[in-house]
Formats: structure tokens, C-alpha cells, sequence
């Protein structure tokens, strides 16, 4: 059948040389780059210029059509064809899996002209990014926002874990949530604080390159969040990244233990003072955590809302204290701090903070060094702010403790109830001692 | 010889068992830990009720004597006997090493009933905690300043920066700047600045744990900083420190390349975006990175000078822009935003940037994820954000572009400098994109 979706002169060329949809066929672009792969369909999300094949390792790529570009048919039809917005029945023994779309990465097209990628995602683009979903699950795919993930604020957090708690009574069998990786982390901390022992799992999933480039990843990724959304023995609010460099294998990270640790690399997020909470590979996933909240937990609590009169501010020297004042003069209500080593800000600050937490300002300790935990015993100055009232968290990440306060902001309203949540272990993000961990060598 | 320095009850059981500096002896302390080492004098650094003894592995520790601690003397004097503030005669023909203390662990000692850690540093100190230096060099050390590293500031850092200059003219041979781990690296940073192409190695080295403490890396540290300071073929302002957890091998990192990325393990600190330029083992320097500054470098230039209306942020959902225009009313010049992923911050914070860059003020980007390099190329926001005048700043450290920004602002008096002199390379702190760096698994 002819190739749908296609227009001008690259419609022309693939008429020319009788290409169908799942046809092979081999594309050279002007700087020299060959791709081999079987003709589909236009999707959705790619443009009009742009001719998209599936390559041999199941990826899909769209490639740029502009002059000098070459395309050779090499043999006839030999995939299954890939119509848009087909999608066969499917079997109603499979998991319901509600898919929430948010923007990023994950679920966008690039526009190669400009670079620019817009959010775009239904359940048909993501059968024509990788078919092998429907084998998995019966998906259920909704848009409930687009957004870069750098815009995403605290009210977008509560909207998408509103949706989330919806899908969760309606009786889903797991929860996806495709977002942009850069916030990826804070959000995961935000939904583990409000949907708290969910019945079943809420699976946070990015892309850190976009579906219809040649070395996407967010065909693999998609898979594993889908495999431990509709699959798993535990329900926790998690997040599924590829890990290291294997293209096999598929991190499943505690939300609240997460960051994004590399600008560009698909394995990119890890877990910090804490290893995975399991591994998918092969479609098996390899559960290595202990204690973890199992599906079809009946202690299911939602608690949404968020007091975004919290503020996270890393220190560094030379830095002078009066900008705290500025702040909670602007209303800020609590501060989390990143200090440096065990957590320690200049002694200059302790002045400051003393009068703030007089006024019932909180201030919470966390490090900027990534790893480890505070320990605001071993040295007078950390002794001296412990005084003056700064609270140390302990091994929270810094990024994990300021969704946490605002999340505490919301519902305690005087100081010591704020420093009773925040060192009370709500979801797995402070750590249990016993455990040693590590920098990887 | 009977032990100098110890004073009452101590003495008194010192004497009892007949003990004399040199002999063996076992301490078991009240909760049942048990030292085996040889008596020593007590060094300067610790208290007259606290019994040092150097274990086998040549660490001293230094243990409190209190209710219930147990000392035996196993046997007769096997050690050389050290005595404070004793030192050999040294071969003139060694290389002469200047050592220069700030404070920090390296050089402090603990006091046991509150932990408090007080900076001391004599070239008494230094051979009480490790007598082996005298082979590697003939040693002058002084104290620069006896601070906290969080409680330094760029007034120091030039501070610092001037007597290592002074005694770079002397001609030693190499430079030791012991230095709390806190902001070693925001100092090595500033040094790689000031201090451009020096003649002989500037290397600057801590400890996590202080040298009277049985798992100390005080001397192991100090043992490889000399050994860079006195014999490397390459001259570079450098930090010395454990290398992963091997206790054999110390790490040389570029002064502008690393971080402390634990809080308390004795390999905290790492190179990223780049590896160590060098290892020391057993002794021996085994240099890993081309194109160094040689030693004997005749390119040396000093180039003092700091302007603290630099201001590092770090950018988290829901930040408000308004805390912009509040820093510059108050003077800041030049903003270094630590953004999210490959370089990004809200798109509501275009407006203010663009306002603030017609008024002169300089913004660089950096990211938080600690690894990898910003490219605002990629999507729309990173484009809108260089056009309203954001400088995105490659995969230098957000540490390093803040510490860079101050010694630029010294020196370029309008924006278009600004930005020139930040995108050239100074010190190794922009990264060579043909060289690939990943996370270690």
C-alpha cells in the first residue's frame, strides 16, 4: 500500500521508486549518514518532510528529506505495515495501564528546521513508536499537560497527581506518566509525598532523546515503565530510566531518591545514597530493594497540596546572609540549605538565622556534595547553627527536601510541627543507617 | 625515655607500667575498642589527657584516657622514639617544598569531650603525624590562616593566592597548601586562576577524618601532595586527595576540574567532565593527562584580583524570577545559573534576563546535574533564553564559572568582555570535546 501521510517532493521521490509501507529501504542524507530500515506510515508527530523508518532495532527515526537526500528501495515489504492510528483489538486479560502525557522528551517531535520539539503524544503515536506495548497492556492514553519540564511548577505537580489519584481509584492496574527528564526528579518527589502507598505502582518515565531520532531511548524506556506499571509485586511512586550504558536494562529509582545526573546520557538519572529499587530486563524485572510498598496495599492515603513559600539556596563563599532576610521579608517560611561538606554555611549566617528562626522561619541542612549524609556533630560551627536552630536532614537530597517542605509548608503552621514532618520518613526519602552506600568506583 | 607531654592521671598510669616512648603498648578503651601501637610524645595538636600511640600502619590516633581505659605495655621500645619539636638534620640535595596551612582537618586536632576541631600546623606537627616526609623534601611550612573552609572568602582565597606567589618567586621546588575539604575546591579553582602556568606544582590537599583519628588520610594525602610538590614533571595548580577507596593510591585532580562529591568518604573528592591528571602510588607519579603545564614552566604569570558581585544560583520549579532584580538592585553584576538538564530555566524568567542583560549584567549557564556538558541548542527555551543574552557556559563546574566570574568582573569592564573572557579557556576549566568523558558505572 502507499505510504500515507506524506507530501510534496518527498511524496513525488517515494512514488518514483514504488516504495510502500514496509518496504526496506536505505536513506542517505547530504552529510554522508545512511539509515536502513522499513517505510511507515507518517506519524502523528513527524512532519510533512520528514520520511520515517523503523530500523532494525525497532526504533523508529525520522529523517530530514532536503536536497541532496537519497532514498533506495532495497527490497519489498518484509515488516508488517504500520498504519497511523491503527490499533487491533486487544486482549482483555492484559493490566489497564492509564499512560498521563506531560510533555517532554518522551512523547515530542522534533522539528528539524529549527530544532524545536513540541509535546505531542496519543495512544497511536505511542503504538507507532513501539508496537510491542500492546502486548503488554491495554493502555489507556490521556494529555494532561505540555510542558517542558523546566515550567513545570508546584500547582502543575498537584494536577498531575490529582489525575494520577484518579486513575488509582478508577481501578488501573499501574500508572505512567511520561515527562520532560529535567524536573523528572522533583516531580517523583512530589507525587511520592502526595499519593502515599498507592495500590498499584505510578511509574515516572522521560526520553533524553526524542523518539524519531536514530538513538532514542524512549522505546526502552517506555517498555520498562509499562512492564513495572502493569506487572510489578511492589507499588511505589518510581522512576524508570535506562542504567548505564545497557541497552537491556532498565532502572526502576524511588522517587524520592532520584536526580538527573548528566546533562545528555541516557543513563542519566540515578539513584543517590541508595541503589534501585529493582532492575527490568528482558520484560523480568529483578526486584533488590527491601520493605517496598506491595500491590494491592490497602493503606492508600492522598495528600495533595503544596506551600510554595519554600526556598532551596545553595551556598558558596563570599556569599552574604542579608539575602535570607530579602526573602522572608518576600514571605518565605522555610529554607532548605545546601552547605557544603557535612553541612556547614559561613559562621557569619548564624546571626541571621538565629533572628529568622526567632520569627518562625525553618531552616533545613542538606549537602552539595551529592553524596553521603549531614552530620552537624562533628564540627563547632555545625554545632554553633544546629544552635541557632538549623535542622540537619540527614541524607535527604536537597532537591527531595524542598518538595518536602513545601509539601510540610501545606500542612503544619508552626515551627516545631515543621521540623517534626520533616524529619519523619514519609517515602523512603531519608535513609536507613544500616544500609552503607557507596560511590560506585 | 619516659613520654613528654602527658599530664595527670595519664602520666601517673604512664608511669606505673613503666612505659617510655617507643614501647608497645595496648589501649582498650571503655566500650571495648583495642589499639595496639607505639608510645608517643604527645604531639602539640592533641590533649594531655589523650595517649598517642602510632599504629603499625604508621597512623598515629590519639585516644581519650578516661574511667575505665586500660593501657598495657606489651613490650619494650621497638619504634625510634619521636619527640616533639625533634628534627634531623636534612639532606640539602632534597627538593624544598613551602607548606602552607589555612586550617581544615589536615591540620587541626580533635578535641574528644566536644569535638570541637581547633587548626594547629607546625613542621613539628607534620613529622609527629609522619616522619617519612623528611626523606621526600626539606619542608618550610607557616600558617597562612587557621579557618574553616566555609568560613573562607575570596579575600582569603587572594590571601592564599599572594604568599603562594611570594614563594613561588623564592624558588621552592613546590607548593603544599593544606586546606579544610568544605571549598578546597572553590580555592583550588581561584588559584588556577591567579596562579596561571606556575614554574613548580601548587597542589592542595585535606583530610576527611582528622590525623588523630585511627582511619585518618591525613598523612596518606599529605605523603602524595608532597610527593606531586617536590617531584612531578608537570606544574599545575592541582588537588591531592584519596582515590577511590584504595588506601595506596592518592589522586591528582586539575584545580579546575573537581568537586567534593561525598560528605565524609576519604575519596570525596573527584575530577567530572574530565579524569585525574595524574596518580601517585607507592610513591611513584604516574601522569594521565597530556599538554600540562611542564615544570619549569617559563610562562608564569600572577594575576591577583577578585570582584565578589558574582552570584551563583541554582534554579528549582516554582522559583520566582523576582530574586533576579532584587541581587542586582543590591550590585550583583553577573549571575551564574545553575539550570536544569541541558541548561534551562523557566520560561517566565526570560522577561527579567533579558531587562537585566540591557542593563549589563552578564548571565552564564551552567547545570545542576553535575555531569555533562549545557547545549542550549536543542529546544526552544535554551534558544529564547542565549537570545534575551544567556552566555551558556559548556561543562564548566557551576563552582569553578562562579569562582571564574568574580576574577573576570576584576578585570572586564562591560558585557561583551565579560563573555569573551568567560568562553576562553584560562585554566583547563572548559572541556575538550574530543575527549569524551563518562560517568564511571
Amino acid at each position: 500500500m502507499a505510504p500515507s501521510g506524506y507530501r510534496g517532493r518527498l511524496r513525488e521521490v517515494l512514488e518514483g521508486i514504488g516504495a510502500e509501507e514496509g518496504d526496506e529501504l536505505e536513506v542517505v542524507t547530504p552529510d554522508g549518514q545512511t539509515f536502513v530500515g522499513y517505510l511507515i506510515a507518517r506519524p502523528e508527530y513527524a512532519d510533512e518532510d520528514v520520511i520515517t523508518i523503523k530500523l532494525r532495532n525497532g526504533y523508529n527515526v525520522g529523517i530530514a528529506f532536503t536536497e541532496g537526500t537519497v532514498i533506495r528501495r532495497l527490497a519489498a515489504g518484509r515488516a508488517p505495515a504500520f498504519r497511523r492510528g491503527e490499533i487491533p483489538p486487544q486482549d482483555p486479560s492484559l493490566p489497564r495501564v492509564a499512560l498521563l502525557g506531560t510533555g517532554g522528551t518522551i512523547a515530542s517531535r522534533v522539528d528539524y528546521r529549527t530544532g524545536a520539539v513540541r509535546p505531542a503524544m496519543t495512544t497511536e503515536d505511542l503504538v507507532s513508536v513501539i508496537r510491542e506495548v500492546l502486548e503488554l497492556a491495554r493502555i489507556d492514553a490521556e494529555v494532561v499537560l505540555s510542558l517542558y519540564s523546566e515550567n513545570m511548577t508546584p500547582r502543575d505537580w498537584s494536577l498531575i497527581a490529582e489525575r494520577a489519584h484518579q486513575r488509582l481509584v478508577d481501578g488501573y492496574d499501574g500508572i505512567v506518566i511520561a515527562h520532560g527528564t529535567d524536573t523528572m526528579h522533583y516531580t517523583a518527589a512530589a507525587l511520592s509525598f502526595v499519593l502515599q502507598r498507592p495500590p498499584v505502582p505510578v511509574v515516572l518515565v522521560g526520553a533524553q532523546r526524542s523518539s524519531d531520532r536514530p538513538s532514542s531511548d524512549a522505546a526502552t524506556n517506555l517498555m520498562g515503565a509499562l512492564t513495572v506499571a502493569a506487572r510489578s509485586s511492589f507499588a511505589e511512586v518510581c522512576v524508570a530510566m535506562h542504567h548505564w550504558h545497557s541497552d537491556d536494562e532498565i532502572a526502576v529509582h524511588r522517587g524520592t531518591r532520584v536526580v538527573k545526573l548528566h546533562t545528555s546520557s541516557r543513563d542519566a538519572f540515578r539513584s543517590v545514597n541508595a541503589g534501585p529499587i529493582a532492575l527490568v530486563r528482558e520484560g523480568r524485572i529483578e526486584v533488590l530493594a527491601e520493605g517496598l510498598n506491595p500491590r494491592g496495599s490497602e493503606d492508600y492515603r492522598y495528600e495533595p497540596g503544596f506551600d510554595e513559600r519554600a526556598y532551596l539556596l545553595k551556598f558558596w563563599p563570599g556569599m552574604r546572609p542579608s539575602v535570607l532576610e530579602h526573602l522572608a521579608s518576600e514571605g518565605v517560611r522555610g529554607f532548605v540549605l545546601e552547605g557544603t561538606g557535612l553541612g556547614h554555611v559561613a559562621s557569619s549566617w548564624i546571626p541571621v538565622i538565629r533572628r529568622l528562626v526567632r520569627d518562625g522561619v525553618f531552616f533545613g541542612m542538606c549537602s552539595q556534595c551529592r553524596f553521603g549524609r549531614v552530620n552537624m556533630n562533628v564540627y563547632d560551627n555545625g554545632r554553633d547553627l544546629q544552635a541557632a536552630g538549623v535542622t540537619p536532614l540527614d541524607d535527604m537530597l536537597p532537591e527531595v527536601a524542598l518538595v518536602k517542605l513545601m509539601w510540610v509548608l501545606h500542612r503544619a503552621h508552626d515551627l516545631e510541627e515543621i521540623r517534626r514532618l520533616m524529619l519523619t520518613r514519609i517515602a523512603g526519602e531519608i535513609g536507613d543507617r544500616s544500609e552503607p552506600v557507596r560511590l560506585r568506583p
